[in-house]
């Protein structure tokens, strides 16, 4: 038989995706779990988005888009840059993509060599990684903590910078810290790239759910950045795959030849649904549910201390707290095995995040209502009252 | 300033999409254009498809699939190869993709070593080579003609293969040819890349759309082959970007856990659409459309001959017509671009689909109605007069 490729090999599947396979049995058994494992939102797509994917199809929008998506969908989110972040684009940087999956596919695929190696944050995103082995390019995973906000600087990326160091990959806010980076670290950051000819990749996916501050781009900084964005969060679209991908402008050709060979476009409907992301009607849902998500932190961040977890800093974005579990455990995984079977709580473990004190960590996504969540604090409280 | 990597510029934009903006561009001057160069059915999704798709999106089907896709879809296209085929396949082999070209990545990232060789014919699908050098793994193409059917034949493979040499990536039926490749060849091909511990590949993407025999599939043959398909074409699904992917068992936790960090899910709405692609009303309606399709394959088989193309071999599947046009030029892409300006009919030309005589060859989509087709070779017809 075949082998399975070293590259697929290497890709380990996410520790959450059996827990939540446990989880999904002991539902089926009949027990109530509290799902705060689940990088999604809660809420459905909002009404007009809806409504306007629905209008699309039933005229007949179920043919191919160009490679880069609808000129009206680019032309929306460079409107949309220019409204909220006053960043005038050309809606020839901007490529509709399936999800920020294909952004970072498509981003990384045009930056990366072979045995290149890309900076990234531990902890982070998992995926990121995934995408650059697949690429047989290196991950080199700096240990990030409360110290700089759980993000890289430029001090950091210095210390790390190899000879054939061909990017930094930033994620603002961050997943599964929350946190942001502040724009003049970033701007520090962007000039060190500049120097070392290096691509800065920021993903802003994000980007509307901050509760703190106004939203914010990298893009305000420079235009030689490559920008990962996405419909799925904020605007509540996870299920429809559509995302986008900002480019400096000399990637723009490139990004176009590649998307029409990896993607041929993304999909028709979600493209034209998303054309309503923006309206006045849409935007008020979203800020609503906004201010639904700040309630549903700023519970968990009072909550959560009385319990016996650390949250280092405050996370001041999307919608993930995490949390130290120290003073319960000295394996995170195991902890969170016993709160789904104990106690009916689902959380992530730490080590789907890196290596770095993975086992002291968890991660809470507050993507469940805020009775489900008080729910869920109230039972990790017996359960945590019966460990002690 | 980064600079774009190897990888990305090795990849060529498809020719005919510049002539495609030309085309546009012509239109938009009021000029009429009858279009044979777009692999994309002119029909739109059967309607009950696309009902399926709106109710699911009414009743909220907007969130994340498993990454594998939907357990009832799955067992559905598994019921379909039982019902058409009689194939017995595990849903566990079955990944729901977005689109065939998801379906590709994924299973060449699950198989290929960077180095490693794909044989493939030229002419053939321009995507796989580009896949396969994203991957940096090394496309050997193989010239086919209408000796082996414009199809590899063990003979040919045997001929190419290397020490290196990983998978064998077959079409049937073939775009741009439309031929087919027989069962008892195909089962010869299956029996020497198992004796090399080679990996065999069938993209199925026209399956339904054959002409002048029964569909067929190559897992008739053998577990141990990865089926490439799609809704997009015999389904006219191609704007909801869906497709699946069949693996050897020994494949399908890798290609799980691959296709969690690549895609994610396959878009939900159009998940929920294919539900009722098998469903025998829609049935219905599709194989109306393929009689259409071979009506209008059969016009061209009489009419293009009579004005001076040469059809090597009866193309019995896809939508496709690979003309030789070498009485006209020496140069298929200019004689394309003068179909395009002084016919107003558009074709794609053999540089396309690969090297292998590719300046000999046009390849005509029959993709528009039997009226537009009639009229285009009224325009062809007066234009080749003009000629000589």
């Amino acid at each position: 038989m075949p082998v399975i490729s070293k590259r697929a090999q290497a890709i380990q599947p996410f520790h959450v995706m059996k827990l939540l396979a446990r989880a999904r049995a002991l539902e089926a058994q009949g027990k109530s779990i509290m799902h705060m494992e689940v990088g999604e939102p809660d809420f459905n797509t909002p009404q007009p988005i809806v409504d306007a994917g629905v209008a699309a199809i039933k005229q007949g929008a179920v043919h191919y888009t160009p490679a880069v998506g609808m000129t009206s969908l680019r032309e929306a989110i460079a409107a949309h840059y220019l409204k909220q972040f006053n960043v005038s684009l050309s809606p020839d940087r901007i490529i509709v993509t399936p999800g920020a999956s294909g952004a970072l596919l498509l981003a990384l695929s045009v930056i990366l060599e072979a045995e290149q190696s890309v900076l990234l944050s531990d902890p982070g995103y998992p995926c990121n990684r995934n995408f650059i082995s697949l690429l047989q390019a290196r991950s080199v995973l700096v240990n990030v903590d409360a110290a700089s906000n759980f993000q890289l600087n430029t001090e950091l990326i210095k210390q790390h910078w190899e000879t054939d160091t061909a990017a930094v990959l930033l994620a603002s806010p961050s997943n599964p810290t929350g946190t942001l980076i502040e724009q003049s670290e970033l701007a520090s950051i962007l000039d060190f790239a500049k120097l070392k000819n290096a691509s800065v990749l920021v993903d802003e996916i994000y980007q509307g759910l901050v509760y703190d501050t106004e939203p914010s781009t990298a893009l305000s900084n420079s235009d030689d950045v490559f920008i990962i964005n996405s419909f799925s969060k904020y605007f509540s679209m996870t299920g429809w795959r559509i995302g986008w991908l900002v480019v400096p402008e000399a990637f723009a050709g490139v990004a176009d030849n590649l998307a029409q060979n990896l993607f041929l476009a993304a999909p028709t409907p979600a493209q034209h649904a998303a054309l309503a992301a923006f309206e006045p009607e849409t935007v008020k849902i979203l800020e609503q549910r906004r201010c639904e998500f700040k309630a549903r932190r700023d519970y968990l961040l009072t909550a959560l201390p009385k319990l016996g977890f650390t949250i280092p800093v405050i996370p001041e974005g999307a919608f993930y707290i995490y949390a130290n579990c120290d003073v319960f455990t000295k394996n995170s995984f195991e902890f969170v095995e016993q709160c789904l079977e104990q106690a009916g709580v689902a959380l992530t473990p730490g080590i789907d995040f890196g290596e770095n004190k993975a086992e002291q960590y968890v991660r809470f996504a507050y993507t469940t209502s805020l009775e489900n969540i008080k729910e869920a604090v109230a039972r990790l409280e017996r359960f945590i009252c019966a460990l002690s």
